[in-house]
């Protein structure tokens, strides 16, 4: 993810060849401009410059194209910032869940301590991987002898880890470390764990419906097709700028909003679930007093916009 | 529902064919060009090509338009992404409760483990078909013996499944299995299955309100057929194309609001409650330990373009 | 409620005599008519069509009237929707008290099974009075002897019925029916009913601001009247259909949107709360095991589209 | 706050008197009106009246303006409503309190009873003064001897009442009156009354950002004074009443939306913190079987459109 | 954070000199100023004054460049007052933290009451360092003796001091102060304390997507170049102010965005999160009957618009 000061616009535009999406834009911007000179060139030649054109018609259909588009980025945005505030969800249940163990667990329970902390900081590793390219089991921790060769047996790795901290829970219960109560403040956060893994894979797993895409790019496409002949009789060659120009914001909508909608990616815009995963780490093993080694700690600190 | 990778332009007109509404838009739309050329032949037999047009005056009434079709679209697209945040809320609250009885279930209790991992898979199959065309019985899986039997005298199936379940709760903390707290933590989880069904229903049972959508559905008709009288004077022969244009836009959008918004039936845009319902099934057995049998496993694969 | 299939615009026509809304609606345009055909007469009589017009001030001020009228729709369909909801909610909660009660219950205990399913579903039936006319008292199930008649004395129906179900829960703990931990599990469901209640009571008492409401009223009226003076150097005579289209349009949105924010009323766009309060009584005797008389059963199955 | 028959003009005309805010704007709009006589006058004594004027640029500007004011009008209108739901989430704590302790507290303890009824009625009391122009004692219930004279010590009135509840409850669990998971049932309801108290401290001390407040106020300035030049052209004295018209639509929306926002005063648009305050008195008392004085009862009655 | 009285309109220009932005605003319009100033000084040299402008498509991209300053706007305030609604949440967590503890511990336990009312208290003063420039310690209260110098150790400040709290309700559990049923009327409240510093960390590290950042600030720049080539064949020298008037627009609603969505700086528009942790504090004192000295407990007098 690009984190910049949104108030500096200079260093915004130093970002600019980062982004994948924006040169893609650019890319198709020049296509259009292409386009558009191909066509002011056959009419200046067939001398037919005084098409007559309903202006009024033309601007109707624009303003209701953007209307849609801001629908379009409405939705796009929500989804990308349903993804960030399900992380943030998972920061929070984790560190809530770290801190009602460790205050509950004796102080000097290292054993439990140990694998309760690496347990939890494994599931949002896991879930990372989960969302990408498939879980990444070199970089979970070892909880216990053989949990990671255990673990790549299961189908569904999140519910997997949900599970085995479930039953951690009833058994430091008949241990008598838990009280029955403590089932209930638990579950609270718990249950967070499943939520938000269930709420990533909706989110990844639905785009905006097929009629409504299909429906704008349609419009898109020949309101940009049109658009050189609306202008030709007032511009002449400065037709191929300015329907440039339009396409740019046209097709940059559209485009930003189908690239934002799933946010689980790895692109420049993409939400950084691996820093997040390390910070989570990092906060777990502090609250539950267990240490962390130096160089896995450190990647907690990682800046936002290191994609990795 | 149609699956696709939303940055592939040329791929989205692949679909094109697999959506009902895009086509039946389509065929309205040659409709309304059939209009305009006999519109547009009248008047340029008669020779009245300077109609007087007061062209702001339509603008206006078009941008109000507009304004009210993007209300509708927000409204419909509200309920279809409701209906597919409820679907996940189920996949959510199904895995949760599995780990919950999970982690409280001996690990060789076999019969529980297996009664209560069929009990639960066959929630969202039988609210799949009482959302659509019945409850399919012959898909639920036999929990105990006579168990779909006994399901067919029911009049709300959903319900019963969900009573069931609380049954199976109560017996186990006689059994001692369960302590009276597993009740309220189970219960956060068992509640939401009802839920998920109620508010199923509610969407499929309320439409916008009818005046709102008579209103529309008769702002779109008359500002439609008005349309090519604004556009004679200045395109001629060229209204037809241009009228064509603007129905696709208006009835469009129009169309795709009254579609998505009943995301609970069998088109190309609905939503994949098949393949959820399969999918909770094979988590719930996993998280469970409970063997399924491989070729009901594999349908949790299935991807959510196949309609079925 | 109208219900409809919404992609059928034939059959939305037909319905059109049923909505009190758009019949009003259609004599206020004709009202509009009669004054645009007045100043029309006058105009041309004195041979003034020469007013010099500002189109484009007159278009920005429509335009700016649109988006308050979009606020004003967004306003009054949330209203309108969240009426729905809690109703929604009613049914969620009752089913799944229900639930609870009749996995508790022994399942021969038929006079608690009674008692539960009579009291359990007069709440909504009192509801629906109360939002409307008056509790009904004739409609209420008699739960004990002298029930009915016990109620009457009552201020305020709906809490007492949420008390007396609370009674009966206390006192089922101390039959030891109940464990302590069931208050718990049963209060989530319990406390939504007078949270029901109380939201359409506050959906009920409190219109959009009179400010709002007036200030929008005040603007549509002036613009109206200013309308024909716009239209007349282009149309005469054409003047007063197309001041008429203008009427509807605007008209239309602010009396629409007046209608529904209140959505418990009997007219053909308000909710069906008889059914759903039917439908809760079916589902909550059929849950907790209890006959229902055939002739009250089958009220359950009335569509939404009779208004009773 | 002013009731109205939404449906109604006429009488919606009948309440103009009672706005302050529709008066003020009325008055601002006359002083509009003055100086676009000076402007007129001046230009057609000095003969300028063909000024050029950019009319599509002036009305963008306006459209932009009037996007602005859509999104005040939406932030002052959320927070108006918000102020209303807490209210109503006050109600309906309140009445569960009520309902809770009733089934719980033997039938014939007066003196329990009638202390927590008016312990109960006395929150909503303080908070609407509390809210306004600091907390009305002689308002409030003596709920034991010398209550109202310890309250008066207090800084934070709401919460002391919040804890004085809180203290009550351990009494009746000390007396064995309440079980130990009374404590969680009540206090779902319980805590609702301080998050009701900080949620209205919040919207009465958060206006919308002062940027946001003074760049609208600046942008409807300018705009309003450049508005005669803009139409001298057009109408030449016309622009008189046309630029009052323009005005009254833009300050009308500016400032009911600074009006609106702040729904804790005594403005016609205000919420009837007293009347609900009375209402929530009456109804926990009827709950709780305590006898009410017939005044204070009746009180409960008094219409929402009496400000008081 | 200004504070003002928002319907009066002279006040807010006598806060203009605080706001860090509005003056950076209008140095960026006296820039823009100059440009078109330049502009037009070079056109009217080379008298090339008849330029052909199509002032509909200029019109066109600018309600569409205004809808997304409109979704800027919308997502910046969102996040503005999700903020603010978060300090509230926290506000409204601490007092009913206080009220439960003070209601359950003996009134005459000061060690107890004081170590917590202190704990409690500097759980808001170090997040809003910790959001801010870092945690300020000299401002904490010594809950016990080397606490702060304890605390200084700590990488993540508000998770320890929320194990602090979790670990002094388990030593009162042991200690018999407390049930364990108040592990759970306790959890809701202590739950939130690091929920809202979490979502604080979030709101603070994500600002809107770079893309649309980009996206945005590119078309205002692009569409601010071109406006004086539009102006001009109308307005001549006007194009200078008139150029500076929209600018002022379009500069003002994104940079206003792009400060508001980070409200945890010092700027003039900022939360008082130092105001309201002082009468966080206040309150916790006050309810849980701990003497704190005058000169701090004035601090949650001071008003909001003091910034320190």
């Amino acid at each position: 993810m690009i984190v910049y000061k949104s108030t500096d616009w200079v260093e915004a535009l130093r970002h600019l060849r980062a982004s994948d999406i924006i040169r893609l834009l650019l890319k198709r911007v020049l296509w259009v401009g292409l386009y558009a000179a191909v066509v002011t060139g056959l009419v200046v030649k067939y001398d037919k410059l005084n098409l007559a054109v309903d202006k009024e018609f033309f601007s109707f259909l624009g303003i209701m194209l953007s209307l849609l588009l801001a629908f379009r980025t409405n939705t796009a945005y929500d989804r990308f910032y349903e993804g960030r505030r399900l992380w943030g969800q998972l920061v929070n249940n984790c560190r809530n869940l770290a801190v009602l163990l460790h205050a509950r667990l004796p102080a000097n329970d290292h054993a439990n301590r140990t694998y309760l902390a690496r347990l939890l900081s494994n599931f949002p590793i896991a879930l990372d991987g989960h969302l990408r390219q498939g879980v990444r089991f070199e970089k979970l921790e070892e909880a216990d002898a053989g949990f990671v060769e255990r673990l790549q047996q299961v189908q569904h790795v999140p519910s997997r880890l949900s599970a085995l901290l479930q039953e951690a829970f009833e058994r430091l219960l008949r241990e008598e470390v838990l009280l029955p109560n403590h089932l209930i403040t638990l579950q609270r956060h718990h249950e967070a764990l499943l939520d938000v893994a269930g709420a990533c894979e909706r989110i990844k797993a639905t785009p905006i419906p097929f009629s409504y895409s299909y429906f704008i790019k349609g419009f898109v496409t020949v309101f940009i097709l049109t658009m050189p002949f609306n202008l030709l009789d007032t511009y002449e060659w400065l037709t191929v700028p300015i329907t440039m120009l339009g396409a740019y914001a046209l097709l940059g909508v559209e485009m930003i909003g189908d690239e934002i909608e799933d946010p689980f990616g790895k692109d420049s815009n993409d939400l950084p679930l691996t820093q997040i995963s390390n910070r989570i780490r990092a906060n777990v093993h502090e609250i539950l007093g267990v240490e962390l080694h130096e160089d896995v700690r450190t990647l907690a600190d990682v800046p936002y916009s290191v994609v990795f």
